[in-house]
């Protein structure tokens, strides 16, 4: 087998989801590629993994020292969403409902993993919060055992800020789900926060 | 959204099989590498495209003018194993079962989408057979449409050559395969050709 593809394959193989089979496919791939676009699309992941930050106030993925949506002055500026990760930036960014700001925890606490509430950017949403200006700060964490924990944690730590109007995104039975697939602990939820239809 | 992320995700996005969820989960992943490591996946990536070359004798991916396997003076140089791509002479070599030559086409005859014979190297394949010393060539094309295509034609082009003797790879049921899952053609072509058990 040729070196060079043997060197491309196992690079590849690195990458979440990739093995061997999955590699030697994108190197075929990109042996089709024009070798222009292939030295762009090695150019981008360099420049990417070398140039980026993270927003010194949300901790969003940033080209700057502050991030576009914390220092676009039309966004509502006493609401903040916190997630987990910069994906979940982008799916609610993708909804165009949300006009607040963010803050993104870097992750979720697990003792299994190692990960304590030190490894999260927790103080910087203090911090900011300490600052003022903040009136809701939404928590937008997901349900999973480690989410719960995070939430529980968080909420210790918020409940000190007087005045400040926490909130977590509603959970319940979502669009285009069938009843039959969903687990009972949704089913649960959903049933004892029922709204009367208006 | 920020650029650099914005540019890697819409860069991965490129590859087969790699939508902008997947590009922006794996965009998050190469952060988390550390940056040599990085480095040196784009740079094998680079070094892949730009140097890789095609085997002058079998068409196979090759560092070199001539592949390490037409070199390899062991192999046994009167077999040829004729395959429809680079992939499929890495399958047949990780069995160790052949020690033979290979053929590598490039593809299949497809009118669909614009592959005729001439897009295929199977003119490099006649002239290796018509150098001498090929004494067997084993088709091992893929049981599509094409590939029989490909199969009927290769045959009407390689029975010229006179004493050249031209086999086919065997079809049957797979090693754990189910019969309950298993098309009809297959089961009858495996009926026709039963074995009787010594």
């Amino acid at each position: 087998m040729s070196k060079l593809l043997q060197d491309v394959v196992g690079e590849l193989s690195l990458l979440p989801g990739v093995g061997k089979r999955t590699a030697l496919r994108l190197a075929m791939h990109i042996l089709r590629m024009e070798p222009e676009a292939v030295a762009e699309m090695t150019r981008s992941i360099d420049r990417f993994r070398g140039q980026i930050k993270y927003c010194a106030r949300c901790n969003n993925l940033s080209d700057e020292e502050v991030c576009p949506i914390c220092a676009d002055q039309e966004r509502d500026r006493a609401t903040v969403c916190v997630v987990e990760q910069v994906a979940d930036v982008l799916s609610i960014e993708n909804t165009h409902q949300y006009k607040g700001l963010y803050h993104v925890l870097g992750g979720v606490i697990s003792p299994m993993q190692g990960i304590a509430p030190s490894d999260l950017k927790i103080d910087l949403l203090c911090d900011r919060i300490a600052q003022g200006g903040i009136k809701e700060v939404i928590l937008a964490i997901s349900t999973s055992v480690e989410g719960e924990t995070t939430l529980f944690y968080l909420m210790s730590r918020l409940r000190h800020y007087s005045g400040l109007k926490i909130t977590s995104i509603a959970r319940g039975i979502g669009f285009g789900d069938e009843l039959e697939y969903v687990d009972e602990l949704t089913i649960t939820h959903a049933l004892l926060n029922r709204r009367e239809i208006e």
